[in-house]
């Protein structure tokens, strides 16, 4: 089985790039290296199964050139900060929803054997419902960055249904773990290392969310493929437990060893769109017989220890 | 206030322009005559408060140029054509999502007062309540029609909640009456026209379905306009009744004087992506004291009359 992983030089892209590689598959790696790196395929870079290919989403003939037939794809490539989406309102479109439905037409005329795809909890914009179940209320987007993600699902099952496309859907709370590259673990040790005397934290620190740890991650992904009984399956990955930003900015202290004037603002949300609480259901993945082995305050310790080594 | 309307000259958006003439209002259609039609706006251009700017929605740079200042803006101009979306993946996309974006981003860049968008009930997927309503269960989409108008909508919330632009969103069922230019009416009529001996309908004929005539939609859209209490809204617009698509097939041979052979399948979809079930919820727009005031038989008759006068 050759597999096809878009944003292969990104943070979970190339977790999974090596677990692939691991398992025996024969990897090709697509990626405009925008965001992703090369240093993050070090290893995979060293392998007579894997081969990087360096392209744009957007450019659907190198693309098309690129994708063997029936490949198992990965579709990881995203523009995946939420917080400066409407800095450039076209940005998530064309990453995402342009790029998605690019992906699609290639696994159509090449005839993929799967498409897996990286969505995210944002698609549910508010949610009145927590933990939040896959089948929860319709939902009202909040950014741009979900809104984009949830016009990808779309596309994906609308192929599905139309073209016979198999498809999986995940839809990820925020991912830590070796190689993470942004969101506020970043952003919180970026500020600590420049002055270690004050943490500013945007909003006021209580918003809850939910983390994941990135190999918890692609252990799920890789049991749904195992097991998929029906054409196209949309599953909830994240922890059993949710923290307070503030908790995770102790967190991150802690193992830094600094102790700083931590700043808050009144507000409940962070930046416009950023969501005050994120827990989502995962019975339908823990069903399968997944659970997270390493629980948030591990992950946030996990991914500052990375920070700290590069 | 000026209306700035997209999809003028088509079945819908011909009919809104006429009636905001009526109420007063200075109106500028946007139409780049595709599938509409001049003909639909003989009775507009006729009045000094209205132009019609021949444009495409792709090119932002003319939309821009065309669009006022604080504009009052119906996008109503889409492909509309749910059964062939299978035919060009790429169509529904660009016509409805990428066009959609542009408004959008004109629409921010122009201060628009307000946007009011043309969704429709394929947002909902197959839904699995019945009247469904606006807050049903979170969908998956069959068409890549629903995918479209389901990004647009998203599109629409998250511009609504990051830019504070004011956003009427209407989900329809099929509607009727003057100016009705695709769907099974025409389809039927122009089968019957060439041979009236047999009229072949896609599916089992069982599909049931509800209408709305034009009147009553447009009606329902000002109303909505009128009373507009928070910056984003969603509402079903539908009769309180549904049909079985035979049951529209015999009113239309009877209004013809015909008595062909009815050929049906033994499907219960009439072609991939065709939803057996559509009644919509509309207690939400029946709140604010609309009702549809012409039966589901009444648009049917009403439009076959239309389609005989052309």
């Amino acid at each position: 089985m050759v597999a096809f992983v878009t944003g292969a030089a990104g943070f979970i892209g190339s977790n999974l790039v090596d677990r692939l590689l691991e398992l025996g598959d024969v990897v090709i790696g697509y990626d405009n290296i925008s965001s992703g790196n090369r240093k993050n395929l070090s290893k995979a870079l060293n392998s007579p199964n894997f081969r990087l290919i360096e392209g744009d989403l957007l450019d659907s003939h190198y693309l098309s050139d690129s994708m063997p037939e029936g490949a198992c794809v990965y579709h990881l490539a995203a523009n995946a900060d939420v917080r400066h989406g409407l800095d450039d309102s076209r940005r998530d479109l064309e990453q995402n929803t342009i790029c998605t439905y690019n992906v699609l037409d290639i696994c159509r005329k090449r005839n993929a054997s799967k498409i897996l795809f990286s969505s995210t909890g944002s698609v549910y914009g508010e949610a009145h419902q927590f933990p939040t179940p896959e089948n929860a209320e319709f939902p009202i987007q909040t950014s741009l960055y979900g809104a984009s993600k949830l016009a990808c699902e779309g596309l994906i099952s609308a192929f599905s249904e139309g073209y016979g496309l198999k498809a999986l859907v995940f839809r990820f709370v925020s991912i830590l773990g070796p190689r993470y590259s942004h969101g506020h673990v970043v952003d919180f040790y970026n500020q600590l290392m420049s002055d270690s005397s004050t943490l500013r934290i945007l909003g006021n620190g209580k918003q809850r969310k939910s983390y994941l740890h990135v190999k918890d991650c692609i252990d799920a992904i890789l049991l749904a493929n195992q097991n998929q009984t029906s054409p196209f399956e949309i599953y909830n990955l994240g922890s059993d437990e949710y923290c307070e930003v503030i908790d995770s900015a102790g967190w991150i202290c802690e193992e830094l060893g600094f102790n700083p004037r931590i700043i808050t603002s009144s507000e409940d949300r962070g930046w416009i769109g950023d969501n005050p609480f994120i827990f989502l259901d995962t019975q339908k993945i823990r069903k399968l017989g997944w659970s997270n082995t390493i629980s948030i305050h591990e992950g946030v310790k996990a991914t500052v220890k990375y920070l700290k080594a590069q």
